[in-house]
């Protein structure tokens, strides 16, 4: 018996942009096929895109996704590949189940739907349904109880979903009791940094479990404030599996023998769905590349930023971008971040000085756009600012405020002639303990490195120059916006240093009071590698990081007064317009 | 045997703020103890206050709410109330359950813990954990499984709290077999149109279910975007309950006697738990009042509006608040809500005219200041305006936008002066279709008719002017701001009705698509009371509706690259830095 060739695609699909999806899939199978695959595997919901959040709760989306696979299954057939067997996540629902308040998207289910000759020919549903963290399945989903094989001539495949993979004695140990010769893995895991080797590890614990390889199929690109890495890979019992191709669309390939294993007809506690299908001939094709090399970890998080900016940008329908451009280290990194996502000639820097802002930043600022080709242009705020000062008599942190009002209104006010997205230039830790005006520099549709601390963008800045060296390219970021000693200059010889602790502490007490909840006293005894801060500085960094996050909360808070308001009952996808409601 | 004295009391707590939630239950425990009770219950989470949400991640809280009920019964015995029995409430948490990523709260538990002489003597854990709508509680917490019953002095009473009692079958099914006399019931359960009802419907299943009396506590106030209106009751088999005190503090009473029933004492599949307690005295006390009249449908949403926004400034340690007032219906009636909720002394309106504005809307604007006693001042924006549209060549929408920009700038730059809270005055169906200017009009801290609907607007206003009529009292809004047309005034001549339908239409519209997630077919032939709409309309409406929607899923949204941003992960309440993460 040949092995079966099984091709895992990894896609970018759009939430919500049922049509688009389909044809992005039934590219990627018809290539697949091409090259010799008899069964294709996509994503987690790849269908649909993910996440869908309360898209959901919009009847005819699950409906229309419903009709989408069968769509997809004709498509498919009518492009010369319905002998491919495919395999692709998608949302499915029960259409009789009821929606109720406690309930309202009814029987909806996180789904792998299986395609053959044009129908769907079997589906499986996910077992274990994350809630924690960026996840919120149990608000969205019904879970599965069944356990689904496909005899595929002889050779059997068994179908999980994510989180399936993530727990010892859930699926994939039954589908070891079946004897599976493979487990087919769909997945939409987000990147986080580290995540790549948190996923080996527990993969290589379910084959150890299930006693066969395990095919692990991501999606990629940005969706919302997620960013997909791709990362798709194979896993078998012989070792550590090799990386996957990371932030790129890509088909990698798998051989999958028979493995002749023991094989329960039935499991306990689940029922039990065996499908036999008969797979197209296996075309003759070259050796495949199956190893790639983990990007380190720079790469990663630069891949990781230009994917959700690009992609936010795109899948809104956009294609130009604006920013401010000070001068400083935190605008000159987004607006390499934004060249690189979607090319100089789309990204409209403004520099927009005050009386307060120094020469050399104007100067930092005008060479950042020369180094890079990014379009230029400097509106200074003196009148505007003048205008508020005289009429309202602001001094003090009102006269600082206005500033950056002001150049927030600037940027809004070209976009609405130009149609540009403004991009919010502030990073995560000035975010973090509100050093940052609201209504000012917070202006924006997309915030690059509001994830990204103070430290790490000094290190990302020059990573991308040592990058471009490397390339043989000029530097795209000018060394002093690297080396001065940061400040907001919205007052005479103001710097960070005069309200902040330095950034490398001030980021290492971020760290542990927002990223691991450690308490006060925790942080000053562990803190600084193990030689501890002064318990005030800390209470200090608290008291500004929960005073911020009240903040965040504000508007558009209001008191509820109907089941369904704009805030938390509807969380919508960016791309949510590209689904009809009809 | 004398039955016994139940105080249900119901208050209003501060999320986070322990020390204040233990004075405010001390202080109504023992006011209850005076008036002769024998056991107080208070409402789910009261030590906590509800909901809690991200706070729960931090270590330290969960610890100190285990501590504050500790530190609840010594100050019980301490303010000499200490016989009294009480219920009340908490966050309990498994000190030994290990924090992991997919569990971050360890063994977080909503929990009712029940004192008595300086001692916890028993907890009882919620089964029923809510994970739609505005709840996510299987996010936070674990469920319980064990039925609690305490006996007091012969006569039984059991524990619930909240979702338990919305289900058949669950806890309170098995106290009934059990032969509970009554059923204590905790609630957070917040207020929406047509939830008093609602609640009386299930908690009548409940009572025929378990064969007991339920005495339902609920919390009252403003927290985050809920507001819970109290309605606290007591249901017996003999009839409806009446309808319970809303939107105050209040302890009303039940005498509870022993039924006499058939005990079971083991239920198949719960561990149960049986706690005697001896009572304190019956005192001699007067007869008590235990009937109310359910308020009219404006009065409770009125009085939601108003908690909500009066609950919102106070637990953010705020006093003061400003608004725009044009002189149209909207910021009359959230000028009117604020003098109501924090009093027309605290209220800073400011009339700020372009040269589009009327002079009609000039002088409604002083007429309502005038009626009401609001702070009022006048800051023209021509100038302003004048120098951004000059410097940057400003023409149609961004013209327009830079007016309500102005304005957003004013207001944002006299509170940073006088330190007030600023009010946003958009309503719900303007912000639905994005008929509202990003950084302008919807520029502020709070926003009242976030979630009432323009038809609701007028219905309100006219309610309100009738009420102050009956009071004898001069009505506070204008009639002219009640009659005359709508319009953003930002161009001349300009109405709403040149962009949008009218609105009585456009409500019927939303309230299908975004509250009843009807598609556009469905709406086209049920609309309008059977009638019908134009499905080019609905198309329209849904269109401007996803479009909006977009928009406010905008900043601060960024790729995330840490398993914590700033986004879902952490959603920490308002009143956050109420508590101190030593």
């Amino acid at each position: 018996m040949t092995p079966l060739r099984v091709a895992a695609c990894q896609i970018n699909p759009v939430v919500g942009h049922l049509e688009a999806n389909v044809s992005r899939i039934t590219a990627a199978a018809r290539d697949a096929a091409e090259r010799g695959a008899q069964v294709a595997v996509f994503g987690e919901m790849a269908l649909t895109g993910y996440p869908v959040e309360d898209l959901l709760l919009r009847r005819s989306f699950a409906v229309d996704s419903r009709e989408a696979v069968h769509d997809l299954a004709r498509a498919l057939d009518a492009a010369g590949c319905g002998d491919l067997i495919v395999v692709v996540g998608f949302l499915d629902r029960d259409p009789d189940a009821p929606e109720t308040s406690t309930n309202p998207t009814g029987g909806a289910r996180n789904a792998a739907g299986v395609l053959h000759r044009g129908e769907l020919v079997a589906r499986y549903d996910k077992h274990f349904l994350p809630n924690y963290g960026v996840f919120d399945e149990k608000r969205w989903f019904t879970p599965g109880d069944r356990l689904v094989v496909l005899d595929v001539d002889g050779v059997r495949l068994g179908l999980a979903i994510c989180e399936d993979v993530w727990w010892p004695g859930g699926p994939v140990a039954g589908l070891g009791e079946l004897g599976v010769d493979a487990v087919l893995c769909l997945n939409a895991s987000p990147f986080e940094v580290g995540k790549p080797a948190q996923r080996r590890e527990v993969v290589a614990q379910r084959v150890a479990e299930g006693g066969a390889p395990v095919i692990y199929v991501n999606l990629v690109g940005g969706q919302d404030e997620l960013v997909f890495d791709g990362d798709s890979f194979v896993c078998t019992a012989d070792g550590a599996p090799a990386a996957g191709p990371q932030f790129v669309e890509h088909t990698q390939f798998a051989d999958v023998p028979s493995l002749g294993r023991e094989r329960a007809a039935t499991v306990d506690g689940w029922q039990v769905e065996t499908v036999s299908l008969s797979a197209r001939p296996n075309a003759q094709y070259p050796q495949q590349v199956t190893g790639w090399s983990e990007l380190d970890e720079y790469s990663q998080i630069w891949a990781a930023l230009v994917t959700g900016t690009r992609d936010y940008v795109h899948k809104v329908g956009g294609r130009t971008v604006s920013l401010g451009l000070s001068g400083g280290i935190d605008s000159a990194v987004v607006a390499i971040i934004a060249a690189d996502a979607v090319g100089a000639d789309n990204v409209y820097a403004v520099s927009m000085p005050s009386k307060y802002s120094s020469d050399h930043s104007k100067g930092d600022a005008a060479d950042l756009a020369e180094r890079t080709g990014i379009h230029y242009r400097t509106e200074p705020i003196e009148h505007m600012v003048a205008t508020f000062v005289d009429q309202l008599h602001l001094t003090g942190l009102a006269e600082e405020n206005i500033q950056a009002r002001c150049r927030g209104m600037t940027l809004m006010s070209l976009s609405n002639l130009d149609g540009h997205l403004v991009l919010a230039t502030g990073n995560k830790s000035e975010l973090a303990v509100g050093y940052s005006t609201i209504y000012g520099d917070a202006v924006g549709a997309f915030a690059p490195i509001r994830d990204v601390e103070k430290s790490l963008v000094w290190d990302l800045a020059r990573w991308r120059n040592k990058v471009a060296v490397e390339r043989g390219e000029t530097p795209p970021i000018p060394e002093s916006s690297i080396t001065k000693e940061p400040s907001a200059e919205l007052r005479p010889g103001q710097k960070d240093s005069d309200s902040l602790p330095d950034y490398e502490i001030l980021d290492d007490i971020l760290r542990r009071y927002v990223e691991q909840d450690q308490g006060v006293a925790e942080i000053a005894e562990n803190g600084n590698n193990g030689a501890g801060y002064d318990p005030e500085l800390i209470r200090k960094v608290a008291r500004l990081v929960d005073r911020a996050e009240y903040k965040r909360r504000q508007y558009p808070l209001g008191p509820k007064v109907t089941p369904k308001a704009f805030g938390r009952d509807r969380r919508m996808p960016i791309t949510n317009r590209w689904h009809d409601p009809a």
